[in-house]
């Protein structure tokens, strides 16, 4: 059990490296890998002083698994290399979630199709996972046919300079300076704005092409109905999603509580009285993903509606990889 | 044609003022009133200096038109006060909006069921206008048979003090201080939260179903299926709002574009190569709504999705209100 972390350095690895830590994470040897301007970087990890080495393709010939967290064609070239030397990576990146030979897990949710031989398992993408956490366990006690969502997502989705440009507007309004503008190409403080992936053909955007094509994956269902707005909002580090849920059968609204409540992974918070909602500085640094305003639709008997808020950077992207990286080593 | 203002020194008020003086407002007297704590202020409106006067009973006597921007209940006060005294009133508060005998106006879309015996004209949330001004168009081409909308609101519509307190919080996280949280009880900067209205009985909050009733009245459609789900971020003053449309009828998306393209009090900014689309930031001051991310539903062929954003303080109170003052004073 030899393990790389590959893209130590980013906003998820970082998270990472702390989860290692915090849930005492077992390995026989950990190195961490990042591009050239992020070599010597040094990390304490349990009292041991880590340093950060240049990715280079004969690193996989000592690893026997690799956490990967770079940009999506960096993963292509490296995790062929990594198969090749015999190395089982947990991906991060889009770039094989949609490959029907890699299997896209969330833990709570699919981790039983892992097979031993499964060389490449894709983490989803973070709205992905926020959203899927809380209604599989719906679909479960009441099949899903329909999903609107709407995200409102934070800037760490974007990896640590996005965070530190929102960070700087704050300073750049306080001082009266210019905006520092380089990641989004726009005033990202006081605004809100649609996410900044690319157009596809259908007019959706890449991350709304995410969402729909890796929960349909997800929830084994190619005609599952599902929509998807994605927008980012000037927060730091937590999603949230307004979902709009259309089921098979009427809505048992006690039966919806009961089995949310028993979900591993979700937390309700659904305090009308006085008005405490799941929030992303609520569940910034939490590992569940947070539920409210959990109630039926205006619109018919069959559709329920809920808000969610979940880390990003923890379920959305380390959290859920360390929970696959836990499963592949108790295997 | 005596014009009085009613909470003339308020976020809304001083965007009525600033319109009456940039549209060239007509009336041959104008009053400002507001509460104790404002008498006093003064305003130059086209050169002349107004004193802002304490809001007393009998100062309708002299008044033929009043535009009201103040609490709900204050409003229900004052404005049969005003109606005593012959005084017609446009208000911004929720106070008559549902009162089957009260007109509810978006100039563009209604300004035709005013009568001339009306003495209450009432202004719709903000939230319903921009929805509605976007949405009406479309309707009229293909009508429109269930909404799911989520909103991205500003600070603006809670009030001056609730922007002055997220701007507030820009220094404070600039400084290390604590946060100032009066207003909302709450870190607003780098955060998100359900809308900060009481939750009604069927678990949706006020703005919801403000949004929900007002716009089933304004499109005159009692059956009609509309869902909301409103929420705060942290944004100055203009709302976004994602929305889900089904129509009647297949979608032509050519005739969408044709019909939003020639709504008055509509711009579509839809320009998917360079990623840019209504934003808060691009809205605020303009008097139009923004529509784009305008496409067909992945749902279905009858679904489409827009993602609008609007002038909370503009189209979204004040400009509409000095719309109906227009009309009126032309009729």
């Amino acid at each position: 059990m030899n393990l790389g972390i590959v893209g130590a350095t980013g906003a998820v690895g970082v998270e990472i490296i702390k989860l290692i830590q915090k849930r005492n994470i077992k390995y026989d040897s950990l190195s961490l890998f990042a591009s050239k301007r992020s070599v010597g970087k040094k990390f304490i990890i349990n009292s041991i002083e880590y340093v950060v080495h240049e990715l280079k393709e004969d690193v996989f010939n000592s690893l026997d698994y690799a956490i990967f967290s770079i940009g999506s064609s960096l993963s292509k070239k490296y995790i062929e290399i990594a198969n090749l030397y015999g190395c089982v990576v947990i991906d991060n990146s889009s770039a094989f979630r949609m490959d029907p030979d890699v299997p896209l897990i969330i833990p709570e949710i699919n981790a039983n199709i892992i097979k031993k031989c499964d060389k490449i398992i894709a983490n989803p993408n973070c709205s992905t996972i926020i959203l899927n956490i809380v209604i599989a366990p719906i679909h479960k006690i009441n099949p899903i046919k329909k999903i609107v969502v709407s995200t409102y997502q934070a800037a760490s989705g974007a990896g640590l300079r996005a965070m530190e440009e929102l960070k700087s507007q704050a300073e750049s309004y306080c001082n009266n300076e210019e905006y520092d503008t380089r990641i989004f190409g726009r005033q990202y403080i006081w605004n809100a704005f649609s996410h900044n992936s690319s157009i596809t053909e259908n007019w959706y955007n890449e991350e709304e092409m995410k969402m729909v094509n890796e929960t349909k994956k997800i929830m084994k269902d190619d005609n599952l109905k599902i929509s998807a707005t994605c927008v980012r909002i000037p927060v730091l580090r937590a999603h949230c999603e307004s979902v709009s849920l259309t089921l098979e059968n009427n809505i048992d609204i006690e039966k919806i509580y009961e089995v949310l409540k028993e979900a591993v992974g979700v937390k309700i918070l659904d305090d009308r009285k006085n008005n405490i909602f799941p929030e992303p500085l609520i569940v910034s640094g939490k590992n569940d993903v947070y539920v409210g305003r959990i109630r039926k639709s205006l619109i018919n008997k069959r559709t329920l509606e809920l808000f969610i808020s979940g880390d990003q950077l923890l379920k959305g992207a380390a959290l859920n990889a360390i929970q696959i990286y836990e499963y592949l080593t108790y295997l």
